[in-house]
């Protein structure tokens, strides 16, 4: 079960109000790159981690704290940006003025309209979260990966917020989750390295039920074939070291053309019936 | 631009029709872990590849076309799982059919009423393919471990799928799959050796500008303080070789307690001002 | 303005209740091819529609009320599916009802946990209704195309509707649906012929600004080159009558390969920079 | 700042495990009435509440960690219905294993496919949560009728999984968050007698502003008009005190045929101009 | 079923034409806080409100007749804004045209490029309209506290739509649309009354079966555990005037901690199985 | 299976980078009018097309692959938009810089913070792609009808696109998509001419079962009953050529009130039953 207190995790200050800035500061509250993905995503992820990995399923939930206490920041970073000037310039902010002009004219509508100037549970672009952006796939291996790719995307998103603004402010609290993304990166690899050999995911689907002829060949696509580029997918030991990479193309293996559904589908376009419409050569595959 | 040819890339047989696994295969083609998915994702990915990681753009759009060619299979399988019976059996389809009544008990119903019994652009629950899924982030690592998480959880439902069919024309066909994905896993962790020293991601942000306070610390949330368990996430060297793993707590900084918002944004709940209401003892930040 | 009254527009009768169809008919309620989305695309096409055609727009918002006038019959016919049982039957629902047991096993949870058992405005998945189903493009004729889309589809759900159920009562309103449908078709292909000549839509786009070259050329994408099949589309006068149609191959047109965006954006996959990468020859092209 | 422990808010055990009940059980977490939703609706309610309004802020904050619980408590009772049998069945779960069957029949595909028999962050339906279902308006009265709103369509959910359910231990389970919807029902309407006077809301915008003519008028739309009703909302003193209810109708005023747009949108449906299709009588406005 | 007329519900008069508030003012048509919605909503409402509340059915159906006239009136509203101007000066806007320069500046893309400068059935963010937000459980007094939080926010948008423009067409709309939200809060409080004693919603679940122990109770969530601070919701008789208040923290009931899925799942990481991560400690559920 | 090579399909040149401009391609992107949409309904449409229509599956995905070239080319002009700047210029953006002046005030944020500047599977508002936009209905003619109308909508939009800029580039990139979408247009009808006789779609359902007192009468909704105002909609034969056009209104046919739920959903409002509530009047029909 879960508890708070009134303190942030870490200080969030905005020396100059900026309501493009709080806009941008979305993404990282509801973005697929956002906290309220990876807090949901390792809190989801514990729950389904069973008695044999209760480290692991610790790991997940403290980690999944802690990044609520992110997406706590960011609120209190956008509303600091839409509003957090002194009363004396609130008390300016009357028709005609500039924070409302701001809004309008490249700001995120909803922000003032349905939120108050407040964040809301949106990206940047102002659409909702969406909960099929939560990967809790039941394997640990599979569901580090995908933590990996949501700190390495989350981390590139603080990056960018940090290049776009001049705000000292924001950039020790950029500069603070920035850090903690490079924290996270490690510890999921680390989990990988804890749990042993993992490739490829699933670890435990036995290897001879899988096509062996085609699980280490690189398969080229070009429309006219091309030769081997040797690069290091194409040739040598594969990563996991159960194979060696090879080239080659697609098989190939009959034809997708597929039968006529029951009449009762009405799928038949014509009163005349389909007959007349068979066009034989174009049915044989090639 | 792109091509195609009318030939499969793999068999797709089915020996005993069945459409409640006609269900499940969507997973497989709208899924966030299915082909459509990551057929755009690696297409995505390579519009955004520039001159300079020419190879990458190449490899990225050589697997985007195999992906397509998976889709095609899937949907493939999820027709003549549908209505793959021979004309004897699709005439006996009238009322009271099976087919039907199993449609309508645990089919999807949209396979039958919006696609006459063909596949469509959803996952397994019916909910239709979200642009969001498709993650091209501008950076090459960062969008390895997205395609790697992708990868790995694609092959974890494809290995899912061949568990819970006994149809030998399906498993033949996971097999297939199964082994493709086995390749991806590695050609995407190959590219990622390929390019070098890429931890953190993106491996471009200055070390100095990011907070070295708490860039390796592991931070506890568990309400009670408790010790540092000694795993290889809390101490020794970190994984990208650039930190020394430690064991820490939130540090805390300061309030989210926020200001109020300018008038206009009639956010005064009562017509009584809200002056009694506040709760000095409150407000202090524990 | 709008009104109501209490009547429906024709009588929906349920001879025997089925929570299964009853799951079937949300599709006409709240699918890409159901009554929400006609009612809701033809009030937005009236909105738009100028003084200079009001009679077109008198048209739409007439058959927009019609449609509600269907979703309110639909939403009928899933109440009376899900309980429209007499009292004495009703009263016998308890624990281990044969109505629970089938909204469990293959019923739209929903309809019976959010909605109490009656209708809602989601599909037959399951799938809310969404707003960007709605086309109203500000053009008459683009606006007839997507009505008739939407009725030719509207009315094949209907037909298939029909041929899924044995009940009378269903079975007579969708006849009436049926026959709607045919009417709304045929309404909205009257309307291209009263407005003149449409083609290509949007007709007022000056000729000559179009690419002359290839806008009545069949573009064949097939990886090997085949010969034109003489087929009504590529050959013969075209259907606008302002061209001849002909048969080609896509023309190509320089690289796709994009310049490397700003560093700024942390594009950079690796801490080496990303010369050693670049593989000329895979970037020169054509 | 967000902390957790180890243990369960309240106890959560499956005396029978039932894949059908855990695809009902996700209402309680993903749905529009699930734990989800109150939690962060609650959370970032607490987000945007000034300082001088802090104790209702902690009050929200406290409400939010408690709605997390539930979420796991779902979460865990999904789990144990899909896989919380014992050891020895669970080995004897293999092809054609009755668990298999049920999740393909009637069950959620994706508890399986996606998520190797764990919950997910969907509805009952299968669709993702949405980050528009969270309501937080900046103002707190509007908030208090979202969060009552919120809790007793959640409480109503409780009920209809209470009925829907024999397993005893499911029964203790929902027994309790039953309670707890009754207190939080009750909770959210002692703010508001706490904040005094708040309707309309919002409570601050002046009265003289709005439309006096109509602020209190009950308006039929009923296609002939009828004779006032004589009830509650039509005759006496308004809820709110401010107003004296009445009976009418729609004022109508003016037409909504709008103009035609720029040129430069294409708008015009034919070749041969706009200006034959103008029918002057039904431009005028009745 | 329904009808209409060609007038406006009320007039919609805009003085200067602007293409970010047309923008804004989305909201109303397509947002969580608009028009589509509760006229949806009050719709599907009466839909499911059976014979023996048939005036409250009434009232519903009357009231969503209502709400699309105020969607037509936005959707007016929102064309003028685009392009009201008189032909003068519509025959100006050409390239570089002021209207197509704000349009592409700050203006909602869409409105221009998907709708000829009209509006959409999407909120102020751009994002359409969610059959989801549709709330009609079934339960008259579930609705109506639905439906007071759905007009309390809606006058709250209407408000802050008021305070951002000075056009004095625009203010005298938006003046009407707030005096109707003042009467539909009315309205459905005056249901409330006039249905009796309602809370907790549902009432009719007998209250013997709900857990009495925590059904009052205020629970704490704070981490470290504070004194009851004798607010209205901590102390005194409950507002249902079936119980007292009291102050409490979470019981705490077992672990979350799950067993391990069905191998056929294939949730195990690594290929060593998952005997060597146990930790037992960690297990124990305090 | 499918294949491709490095060039573009056409060219793609940017005289003057505009990330305003970059906003609204996305539409040609992600729109519902978009090439994705087209390329993938394409394709599943083929998927869809038995053996018997097989030259009509072969035109299917032949123009499927052609519609995934204009993607290609959209990406790249957004690319190109985005930051097609050459180095020297490139290296100035910094700080203050004037494009991220732009994309933060009026740019689509993620195509700067999720995608590094390159273009997203997004609409122009921001909003994701979704699968169900794919009609696929298994039906050649109602296929038709949706291509027609997505091309039309597709022409529209780049006619819309065409307008608002004045670089040449772009306007020639646009003159060649205009004129595909001329040819597209003509090929599906050419397809209709070519199935014969298809109205009304689906033209297989036997006519005798529709309703033939409803199926070619135009249906008038107006409050107040009107005269047939003697269009081609409501006098003289169908545009199908089977039926009379006649002008009525709706006929009506019993209540849409329904009976009571099981009082397991508990929806009973208030704790003192329903029976005091009964309104008898407003029960009679009409």
């Amino acid at each position: 079960m879960f508890y708070h207190d009134n303190e942030l995790q870490y200080e969030v200050e905005v020396e100059e109000p900026d309501p493009y800035y709080a806009k941008m500061l979305q993404e990282g509250i509801g973005g697929i790159e956002g906290e309220m993905r990876v807090a949901l995503q390792y809190m989801f992820q514990a729950f389904g981690t069973p008695k044999s990995k209760a480290k692991y399923r610790d790991l997940l939930m403290e980690t999944a704290m802690e990044e609520f206490g992110h997406v706590e920041m960011y609120a209190t970073a956008i509303t600091k940006n839409l509003q957090g000037a002194p009363q004396s310039i609130i008390d300016e902010i009357a028709h005609d003025s500039p924070l409302i002009s701001m809004m309008m004219e490249g700001g995120q509508p909803r922000q003032a309209l349905s939120a108050g100037l407040h964040g809301l549970a949106t990206d940047a672009n102002g659409v909702p979260f969406n909960g099929n952006y939560i990967i809790a796939s039941g394997n640990l291996a599979a569901d580090m990966y995908a933590n990996i790719a949501a700190e390495a995307t989350g981390r590139q998103l603080a990056c960018r917020l940090y290049e776009i603004t001049d705000d000292e402010g924001m950039k020790d609290m950029l500069s603070y989750l920035i850090a903690r993304d490079t924290m996270h990166q490690n510890q999921w690899h680390a989990v990988l390295e804890d749990l042993g050999e993992t490739m490829p995911v699933p670890a435990s689907f036995p290897e001879e039920k899988e096509n062996q002829e085609f699980n280490y060949q690189f398969m080229s696509t070009f429309r006219e074939e091309r030769e081997d580029p040797g690069e290091r997918w194409t040739q040598g030991t594969s990563i996991d070291g159960k194979g060696e990479f090879s080239y080659g193309f697609q098989p190939g293996g009959g034809t997708g053309i597929v039968e006529e559904a029951a009449a009762e589908m009405y799928n038949e376009a014509s009163s005349q019936g389909g007959d007349k419409s068979i066009d034989d050569e174009s049915v044989d595959e090639s």
